[in-house]
């Protein structure tokens, strides 16, 4: 059991990262309103947030830049007309995936960028990819993290071996990626406990990042938080592919360092997020994510299901568990 | 941290509380189909649920009979068209409010009932009164429960007062209760480590009654189960005052005994939860009520602004915090 005084005080490494244009667009194919950008850009400044994902750096040669909005490339200019000069505390993330962005030419050297940290998406086979773009960003100037996605269906020796590699790479942030919602606050606990031996041991940070498919979102973010993970992602009504991610909103409310304001944060949700809602742009818990979570599946068929409008939800878990 | 172990095993004690018509219920005045009612008390059954609990013994002096359905005072002969005999591993409940509930007059003896178990609700101050019915129920020939409700708001001096009065009353469950979605997971360890103190020492269960409003219903409930609470609720798609209950299908997915079935869980919402929603039932989860559960205040605020149609939420946190 945690102490009696975590609640009350709060720990300076704490980091909070807004990834809504990021996974958010995994929803609505990345086509914000360029007023939706600049309003959540200066509401993450005032409600003190750490870090903005402004989307994907995706490849041009596999992606076509007509099909999709542009934070699913992020090109500098684009992110330059937001920030300006970022005259702010807020710094600038962006995600490359391995095998999906041609981190060589498109990402700049730091000095011409307004992105201050490259955040690395790979499975555990492609560790060794994962390990040359962040070298490629270290050696361009930029901070660097690492999301080893859906370990929940990872061998944990694997796992030891990925986290062993990060460890003796120049990556800053190792994260926790719940990719399928799987876990449960205890299971995370036990996770935080691997991912920190080797956090320690080569001076690495933690980060967090959660899916909602079993309402766990939010729990296992404070979970990895009291267990002394530093980098929190949210979204703004937990906008994010299929269950969506943990509420911004529920995690600047527990915060306790003063730097985080939750009245901006309510602002910007009266203002966008029920409207992007009422225009049909459809995210968050419901059952069929819940039945992919228990079962540590790829939410691809709960999102087809969403999609595809349907409500029979017995049937589809028939269909799941039969073809399991 | 919890051992390895936990969950993949199960404790044979824990005991699972339907109490969607009774929660339910205050969302739509109790007016269930017979149907609905039926169906549910089948899916119970099918699912290895261990109690249902129907809904109020409420007074009929002080509510009137024909502004509620049926479930709001829950006459033994209604209760038994559902049940019939009860052939089957699933006990009845009904809550009984201190101050709202003629229980010498309308709890009848064990012997002519359907019902196991009263669940005694009160405030800490009204102790003395909660002492008395559960005495009458026991002398009756009746389980008992009693749900200490708003402790989020109480002295823990005067919740060590309660919980000793308890131990040394002839009741079998206390229920931890977080009336207002306040309480964070690490502050439920913590309560629950005070509660068992008690409960161990006079020998009595615990039970957990958690609430959505920021999405913390089911991780409470479960953190509540690992620190070794036996009696857990959980309400059909979490209805539930304002932003309702732990999700049973997320409890049930959850449990690892196999008396526990997710199927007939799933068919009953995929038949009635929707259909419930479609006719303009609300409940769950929505920003008007994290703001309620944040500041530790009655939902009651929140529940008015739900149902006035209002979406103007910052205007509705200024009202709040200005207030407060």
């Amino acid at each position: 059991m945690k102490e009696l005084s975590k609640l009350m005080e709060y720990r300076e490494s704490i980091k909070v990262v807004d990834a809504t244009l990021r996974d958010g667009g995994l929803v609505n194919n990345f086509y914000f309103t360029d007023e939706f950008v600049s309003d959540l850009y200066k509401t993450n400044v005032r409600a003190g947030v750490d870090y903005m994902e402004f989307g994907y750096k995706a490849s041009k040669e596999m992606f076509d830049v007509d099909a999709f909005g542009k934070w699913k490339f992020c090109n500098d200019e684009d992110i330059r007309a937001v920030v300006g000069e970022n005259n702010s505390d807020l710094k600038v993330a962006v995600m490359a995936d391995v095998g999906r962005c041609d981190y060589k030419q498109d990402i700049l050297p730091k000095e011409e960028s307004p992105i201050d940290l490259i955040r690395v998406a790979t499975y555990l086979n492609q560790m060794p990819t994962a390990i040359d773009m962040i070298e490629d960003a270290v050696k361009k100037g930029y901070e660097t993290s690492c999301n080893i996605m859906a370990i929940s269906n990872g061998q944990e020796g694997d796992i030891k071996v990925a986290l062993d590699m990060l460890g003796k790479s120049p990556v800053d942030v190792i994260y926790i990626v719940d990719s399928y919602g799987a876990l449960y606050p205890e299971q995370i606990a036990r996770i935080t406990d691997l991912y920190m031996e080797f956090a320690s041991k080569y001076g690495k940070k933690l980060g967090m990042h959660a899916h909602n498919n079993q309402q766990l979102a939010f729990a296992n973010t404070i979970e990895a938080c009291g267990d002394g993970v530093d980098y929190l992602d949210a979204t703004y009504s937990g906008m994010g592919r299929g269950a969506g991610n943990c509420y911004m909103e529920s995690l600047i409310g527990f915060l306790r360092n003063p730097k985080y304001n939750i009245y901006p944060v309510v602002q910007f949700i009266d203002k966008h997020m029920n409207k992007l809602r009422e225009e049909g742009v459809v995210w968050g818990y419901d059952l069929q994510y819940l039945m992919t979570g228990l079962l540590n599946q790829h939410p691809r068929s709960a999102i087809a299901f969403t999609q595809d409008g349907r409500k029979d939800y017995a049937e589809f878990y028939k269909e799941l568990v039969i073809l399991d």
